[in-house]
């Protein structure tokens, strides 16, 4: 897979994510110069090119003098669940949009979730798109590929996480105890959290709203869910 | 201007919007057909035509068989401030990105702002992309367009009006007093606000974040601001 973006190699860099091939533009800029020395002193195969072949190779033009190819997208095994330290995970059921899932990718991380998790069919999967959407934090993140969901949070529960799903029938989000072990799901930009889905669900948040509006942006909630997970968990944390 | 969407024409009748013209598609489903009903009851000007016909008004293939042509759209002056009782404004320091602006606007109305106020210049306005994105919620809520928006601020001052700026050295948001009259200001995607405007403020508030990330999607920090204050205000609201 290629992506492409100056953020996108920081981040590439910052988390020794492994790399085929970076390619740089000809006659690039300060920064980007300044690139090409961390990657040199890293020892990881690049090459300079023409701008349109760059193009070529991501099929967009505002790569910003970089693209990577960093082969097949690593998606990680549930099994790594078992080795985190108090978790926090984020599953989306059967999210449709790549520019929501690499927003919720960034947000995820921001607010220090370990993982999240999608189920293999019938969702967003992780493109250049998303890759970029994220601003590269998704190399911060464990992504975890299941093929059931609803079999994937029993196992969960089974490890003592508390699995909250976000519904507009839920308790406010600010009176719901957030505390880690938690797994927060989101559901489908137009249908919401899977019936299936949310029997397997130990409870439900909800943001309250005015207006009579009945839902935001999925991003925005997850925004708004996630860093309450975080401020609830901050005196434990730090 | 023509703009889409069946939740937009829901809107639009839910706030007696003026419009000039409706088009529907021919053999429409029921959910349609209902939508022609309440355009009838409500005396609004309408017309049935082939589903390219209106493909072609508005430039898009997934019109859901509804456009409606809303004329020029209509800013507020900023004189409207003078009028509500307890204000809670959001002040967009040019934002560029449109899907970002439909964002920020159904998540205002959602967290109960009074209106949004840009800049003439520099800035993103409204189009039937930010209407669509905003899921129609545009309508609930007044959008104001400015000269200057240091000015502006200034004005907003002399109301009684306590200004943020949300800035990563602010404080963290949830331990800043958020109660109403407030007005939020969040900066452009790339560069944040500007230094001119950042002078007028009264504070600034930061998310704070893990993983060194510095920023979230701006749309994603509106969520998560905007809807404290409303959680900050919401023993005084109901």
């Amino acid at each position: 897979m290629k992506v492409h973006g100056r953020n996108v190699l920081k981040e590439i860099l910052a988390t020794n994510t492994p790399v085929k091939m970076i390619y740089f533009s000809e006659s690039g800029d300060s920064e980007l110069k300044q690139l090409i020395e961390k990657v040199k002193n890293k020892k990881l195969p690049f090459t300079v090119a023409n701008k349109k072949i760059l193009t070529k190779l991501c099929n967009y033009d505002k790569h910003q003098g970089v693209v990577i190819d960093i082969g097949d997208f690593k998606y990680k095994d549930e099994h790594v669940i078992e080795k985190f330290d108090n978790p926090f995970l984020v599953i989306l059921d059967q999210l449709q949009d790549p520019h929501n899932f690499g927003a919720i990718i960034r947000t995820a991380v921001g607010a220090g979730a370990n993982a999240i998790i999608i189920p293999k069919d019938n969702s967003v999967k992780v493109t250049p798109t998303v890759i970029k959407v994220s601003a590269g934090t998704i190399f911060k993140i464990d992504i975890i590929q299941v093929v059931n969901i609803s079999r994937s949070i029993e196992k969960i529960k089974k490890l003592g996480i508390w699995v909250y799903g976000a519904d507009m029938n839920g308790t406010k989000y600010y009176k719901a105890d957030l505390k880690k072990p938690i797994a927060i799901v989101l559901g489908n930009e137009g249908s919401g959290i899977r019936k299936l889905v949310k029997e397997k669900c130990d409870g439900f948040i909800s943001i309250p709203m005015k207006n009579s509006i009945d839902s935001l942006n999925v991003s925005v909630s997850a925004g708004i869910i996630l860093f309450e997970v975080m401020r609830q968990n901050e005196s434990i944390d730090s």
